[in-house]
């Protein structure tokens, strides 16, 4: 669907699926915005945005946490916690309390992540496996840490498991910067390795942060329109929708 | 006038232009804002933004367009869409589509460009003729090609041209990150350049797109207070009008 | 206190005072918001803001200014003027206009700066004196010029004389980029001459402008979660908090 397709009439745009979708998904992040912003947001987004997610801690000290998540959820958009918030549980052995606090914001989708912290491969996927019976569990690839260098296999092999054992989608991890995980510390993409990730693992199920708009452009010209991306800064969410429709001047040529 | 005069009663300010002006113009980018934003942008823009631009794109994929328009139009912003969009329409041969949709839209401003797109520039005057009898023309002199260097003598010919035709102002090109057109990729000033032009063109006839802090410190001092300034970032307004008055570290001694 | 810590149950995480408080400070730049934006501020920082700073001269452009004022000190935050409005008036000898600005405004805080004007260091001294009995005051030590390289020895005898004089705290300049002051062009920190402070003030004394995230960190790992930090963007402020509290990657080992 496109917004404004009546009144515009824009002929030969790119197609775009309508919500809840499997691909051409966009994944925000919130960094604590107020219930004001929120739903600003939402009215922004309520038919382009699939995911937003309330970065690393930042749901801890945000007032009216409950009636921002209501307003998110009003608006058809899927909220969960950050994976860092998962992580600081997990390190502290309270993930029962970690599903109570899911459970009383009625949040159902959750991330598995261990950007932060060292977590036996093995042991991730039998967390995700446990909480993919109750949960829709996005799980994530890569370090928050620059130096380290994961190997194009190793990538493949740990996607591959964790869809395996119930992931929704692999969400490969770049922060809120774009400069770790698929991308080098300048920002600039490592090709490669996303090329090889592509021939291996079925694209939709692979979540790429990319909040750089050169990445963004990258991935929309490569893998089209509807390729997953995340760590979407709040205020770059049309745009981004422009540039999957090629309306704007980087992707203009795409798609014509 | 200066908002807060009465109230503040500071002396030697820089005078600014009552609108609407034909010179001391912002001109902002908005980059898909909600009905919430716009009603923030408008109440803090109202005495100091002349033109809001909805950037590229971004109208097609905005909900509650129609509402934001009014919001703008209430306080007196002048709007129009961008060219890149302009230009969406024009290589899909649908130029009358594009007509009713402003009409539809209330919009009286256009944007010509030819930012994204081949175009003869006989053809663009024309276009620009033809669009100045029903409509205020702004026409976009520039690529959004980093590749595509442009010498002097034939900016200032574009420009005489597109103004003879019938344009407003002329608006000379650097993208949202001000890297293009009348500066170089690392944001840095084509200083030569923008002299010559000047030495040619009424100033007051062209609106520099600027959106870095630096860039927007360089014309001020140059060109004084109302220079006609553009793709300013929404969350900068108030920032470039302190700046145009001097009340910024950055320009604190330009005007005493 | 934490935000939600009855909804979270996160343990082992830094305390943090309660405000009113001397340190653990968050000063916040507001570079010209509306009214839309002063709400959604207040609400997010309730108890996590301080000091609301409206930047440079962006008041004297800020239609609602009054009801602006009036939002932030319903919850709680504390404003002021930026330095070099200050400056504005003592340049133009228009102290007492400023005084009754202030008074008229309900505004008892102020900042007294040197950034943009010479002021021989004893009549500035004299300045704070005078405002301190009647108002709280924030004395800025530091250039907003790159080029003017001020050693440690001067910046250390100057906070004394200014704390001593009767400033509350002093501050440490850098801009709204973090480039300037106890920060290089790059942004890099001159960390020998923060050490070199930091032996001879009390650190609780001094508010540190650090508008990059890569700042904040490291005051927060070298100096702890309550290190008082100034010109945070408006929508770092609940990502700052969770930095403070070791919940982003950046931090979460820091106090585990």
């Amino acid at each position: 669907m496109t917004i404004n397709h009546d009144l515009f009439k824009l002929t030969n745009l790119p197609e775009r699926p309508n919500k809840p979708r499997e691909n051409g998904i966009t994944m925000v992040m919130d960094k604590g915005l107020s219930t004001f912003q929120a739903a600003s947001l939402a009215e922004s987004g309520e038919h382009i945005i699939d995911l937003v997610k309330l970065g690393f801690g930042t749901s801890l000290v945000t007032p009216k946490l409950k009636e921002k998540i209501a307003i998110y959820k009003q608006a058809g958009l899927d909220i969960y916690l950050g994976g860092t918030l998962f992580e600081a549980y997990l390190v502290r052995n309270q993930i029962e309390d970690y599903k109570r606090l899911i459970d009383n914001l009625g949040i159902s989708t959750i991330e598995i992540s261990d950007g932060s912290i060292s977590l036996e491969h093995e042991k991730k996927c039998e967390l995700i496996s446990q909480f993919a019976k109750e949960y829709k569990v996005l799980s994530e690839v890569g370090s928050k840490d620059a130096e380290k260098i994961i190997p194009p296999y190793a990538w493949i092999e740990m996607m591959e498991n964790e869809l395996q054992a119930g992931a929704w989608k692999v969400v490969a991890e770049s922060r809120e910067s774009g400069t770790v995980g698929v991308f080098r510390g300048s920002g600039e993409i490592r090709t490669g390795l996303v090329a090889e990730i592509e021939r291996k693992i079925n694209i939709d199920n692979v979540i790429w942060e990319a909040p750089q708009k050169s990445q963004q452009v990258w991935f929309i010209k490569l893998y089209g329109s509807n390729i997953n991306l995340g760590n979407i800064a709040v205020n770059e969410v049309s745009a981004l929708e422009a540039l999957r429709l090629g309306l704007r001047g980087d992707s203009f040529d795409f798609f014509i």
